[in-house]
């Protein structure tokens, strides 16, 4: 049990709040008990701190007080635990791919995480300039599918020129001169803009096809987290009409 | 120009961050360039604010100081401009219908609504234990779509007893009974639960049809506002090949 906010690993954790720390040191955090057990079954917890007095259901623990979960997961609500965990090391791109251009919203990173993973996409690969993945925000909205994902901290450009070598299929996305395409006929890769910029126009001019959503023009844009999911979920069920009761 | 924040008229319209004094004036706050302009055009704007020094774009405005801004907006970052807007006085139901059961987080109702301007619904009906509409993150969301739809706040159960006489096919989601449906054959009123809880069990023993979103099992399900496009653009879009590519 360890109850004083001064103790020496306590003060080392709460650093991981910081992206430099957690480059550093090759850990962040994960709060509450769903993302806890997420990272658990993904065998990716360095260790696990739980309120005193709680029921331990998860293995090996720490005691702690409800002070030291709150300062070392920097939330504002008091989780009852919390796990370090190790980032996954480098994984090779397998499966479908999605890529993340210098987008800037942690919901919006976490929200598309949890949709590439409803829509089986295997791979994320996020540019340099993109939200750090394993900031608080964006684990806590991808509701723990980021353990569930190869993820890839990468120059795109870079990224983009091996799979095509792999005879990947590269996918942009363009609100204006974009088309409809359904169920590519191969491995794809999709990239999603940043919300202010859209995609940078150097990899736009790499892309093989740009897909558009079809919209009323009096709405600029969608949400991000939206768009890049309703691309998402028309390219892997859009062609599907097992259900279909039309 | 108003320099002081004492003044009586910035102390009543910063009441406006409070939902009681929104809904005791009939009043909201739209912070920032884009959600001054589309309030302009919706013709819904009682009073408007601009930083001192800025060029007026707007028409009648009175100057202010940085610190009133900030004041009345209620956000961290420094708007230049701030309308204080009239809600749009209860319209009819026309066209396809949202409905919108007990949504918690601001964030994802203003997205929804951005999605359903985008996918051409006019009507949103919101449950009175859904978040206020004219909560200042959800106009923000909404990225000023708010003021493109018909908005109505209401019990869901008596607007689906309207609805079903009018002929409305009332659509729910259920993400392990429901079915695919692409493009109903006369006007819809889709569903939308909350976060946690889904739609409630008295309003889906009302509905005609319950839609699913495929996805992989191991993804219990997507973020609310990213359920919601997904089905919303479906139901919309779902049945148009005219620019599929494929």
């Amino acid at each position: 049990m360890i109850t004083s906010l001064q103790n020496e690993k306590i003060k080392e954790y709460t650093k991981l709040n910081n992206k430099k720390y957690r480059d550093l040191e090759g850990l962040f955090i994960a709060s509450g008990d769903h993302l806890v057990k997420e990272a658990s079954k993904a065998g990716l917890i360095k260790e696990i701190f739980l309120l005193e007095k709680e029921d331990n259901i998860y293995g090996e623990v720490t005691y702690v007080t409800k002070e030291i979960l709150k300062k070392i997961s920097g939330l504002e609500t008091n989780p009852k635990v919390l796990a370090i965990c190790y980032k996954k090391n480098k994984e090779e791109i397998t499966g479908n791919v999605i890529m993340i251009d210098d987008l800037a919203d942690p919901g919006n990173l976490g929200t598309i995480i949890r949709s590439a993973v409803a829509f089986n996409y295997q791979t994320i690969i996020i540019s340099n300039n993109t939200v750090d993945p394993y900031n608080n925000k964006v684990v806590r909205a991808s509701e723990g599918t980021i353990f569930n994902i190869n993820l890839i901290i990468t120059s795109l450009d870079e990224a983009i020129k091996d799979l095509k070598k792999s005879s990947y299929l590269i996918l942009g996305t363009d609100v204006k001169a974009g088309k409809k395409l359904n169920q590519p006929n191969r491995k794809h890769a999709l990239i999603i803009g940043s919300e202010n910029q859209g995609i940078r126009k150097n990899l736009l001019e790499l892309t093989d096809y740009n897909l558009k959503i079809k919209m009323n023009p009096k709405v600029e844009s969608l949400n991000a987290g939206v768009a890049a999911s309703i691309l998402m979920h028309e390219l892997n069920n859009g062609g599907d009409d097992n259900q279909n009761n039309n």
